[in-house]
């Protein structure tokens, strides 16, 4: 077998999501054959990255200065929260280009399964923001799972009271979706919620 | 968007094989996440692997000492050389403990789409070890397409004359397989090569 070196090093990576042993495996063995191109510049970002990656104290969003660049950019619209479970669907969002606010991630869902309450997330800082800011509109942007709607769902309610409109995103056929492909809560939603044409 | 930084450290990690951007992305939240558990470990472990991983002058194998840990085993059969194409071919033998002799890695398969010839695969490095070493067998180990078979053949008219026993490995069909998804080829090698009961 290979030294006990590289076996930790295996074992290390393989616990990244979406790397089994046999994935780091060959990770291991290509970051070998590539020192200098891959291996050496990632061992350098990674570096970076453990030494300068702060979690922004307003949204909890991941970067290089706090309040990090998307709350501190002046181009977006101030009056607007987009609230996400996790800095991925942050950037998933972003990608799109699909939100001009700001954002601000819950950092989980509500499960009583795994002992996560109000508490673990950061709602009450979303609503110091929200005290504290001149914000109008809050957009529930968590995942369309039991645990993300129950959550959104604990959020309206403590969200009343506060002069917010509070929306959340459409459910229904996504984009190039074929209806045969479709689960049928899926197509049951979006005949529910089906608009004029 | 995340920051500059972070995007280049998914660049760097989706050249991984078996990361794409997308999954390379859900590693780096995860590393970020997990910063002292897993980020800071493996950093150590990369630069240790980068620092010291070594290539063996013998038969090829990566390890932190040369000749490595294989060749130095005193209780590995001497007399037999298993030749394989890639490091990752030989962690797969030592992990099902199917070989107790040496190995050699070739390095690859002869590909002349590719502009791969003899002379850029470790060969007269293994005739080398052959006229040196006290070698009675040589085991072809390359893989059953067509590049690893061609290597074959052309390893054993290069080997002729040597007094080496050259064999190689049994084609058939594998353990725990099912006929009706085996491929054809595979069907009529085990077929072609049947053994009595």
């Amino acid at each position: 077998m290979s030294s006990n070196e590289l076996e930790a090093l295996i074992a290390l990576l393989s616990k990244l999501p979406g790397l089994g042993p046999r994935s780091a495996r060959r990770a291991v063995l290509h970051l070998i054959k590539k020192r200098d191109k891959i291996m050496v510049p990632l061992i350098q970002s990674l570096q970076y990255a453990a030494d300068n990656i702060l979690t922004c104290n307003l949204c909890g969003n991941a970067d290089t200065i706090d309040p990090c660049s998307l709350c501190q950019d002046g181009r977006r619209d101030q009056g607007v929260i987009c609230v996400v479970e996790e800095v991925a669907d942050l950037w998933a969002i972003e990608r799109a280009h699909a939100h001009q606010g700001l954002y601000h991630i819950l950092g989980g869902t509500l499960s009583a399964l795994d002992g996560i309450g109000p508490d673990d997330l950061h709602i009450d800082r979303l609503i110091d923001r929200i005290e504290h800011g001149n914000i109008r509109e809050i957009i529930l942007a968590t995942n369309a799972t039991v645990a993300g709607q129950t959550t959104a769902h604990y959020l309206t309610d403590r969200l009343q009271g506060l002069n917010l409109k509070i929306s959340r995103l459409a459910y229904g056929v996504p984009m190039g979706g074929e209806l045969d492909y479709l689960d049928e809560g899926t197509l049951t939603t979006a005949l529910a919620a089906r608009r004029p044409f």
